[in-house]
């Protein structure tokens, strides 16, 4: 079926969209910035400047970092950035479910054409 | 206020979003593919290669070209090219009306840390 992902474009500045939501999803299955690039196929400089970028959107972090110790340090989302990861996700979900009719629409015509 | 793109994949394989549906909106409006590419910021190579690229989703053209006459030629979206554009639209019409108290939730959010 077809599947539906949202960009959000937030004023003044900024953007969210399902590859940040993903990484933050990631960072919190796995503890850290570079095995959440890792999982997604991206350097540590890019998950890291991406997480940074997030923080800066919001004036405040959505992932904290605890440095060295036994464990080497690791990442886990703040409460703002686990509640930015299921706000997203639900706006997701609602989009799906409104525009449900429309997408069987797009996907049969596609079908139908392709016979 | 907080805005909403959507990106649609359609199975097998095909994906619409945001730049290609103003592409052709653009293509509608000036009736040629390099004026619409011009308008948007692309080479008219970057341009023709999108347009096929839906032709080759959909198994039928989105778009119909004329060549040549006094005019120089042109191009025009099919009427099932008009329908995909209207039913994107309506879809994320429908996602953003779904989705507005989150969408407020999250701009209120973002005002609320920076002050």
């Amino acid at each position: 079926m077809a599947t539906l992902s949202v960009r959000i474009d937030l004023e003044p500045r900024g953007r969210i969209g399902p590859g940040k939501i993903r990484l933050l999803e990631k960072l919190e299955e796995l503890g850290s910035i570079s095995a959440a690039g890792r999982a997604m196929g991206m350097s540590y400089r890019r998950a890291w400047l991406l997480v940074d970028e997030l923080n800066g959107v919001f004036g405040q972090p959505v992932v904290s970092t605890r440095m060295g110790g036994a464990s080497g340090g690791g990442a886990a989302l703040t409460p703002f950035g686990s509640e930015l990861v299921r706000t997203y996700r639900a706006i997701e979900e609602k989009a799906q479910e409104a525009s449900r009719s429309h997408l069987t629409a797009l996907q049969t015509a596609m079908g139908r054409r392709r016979r």
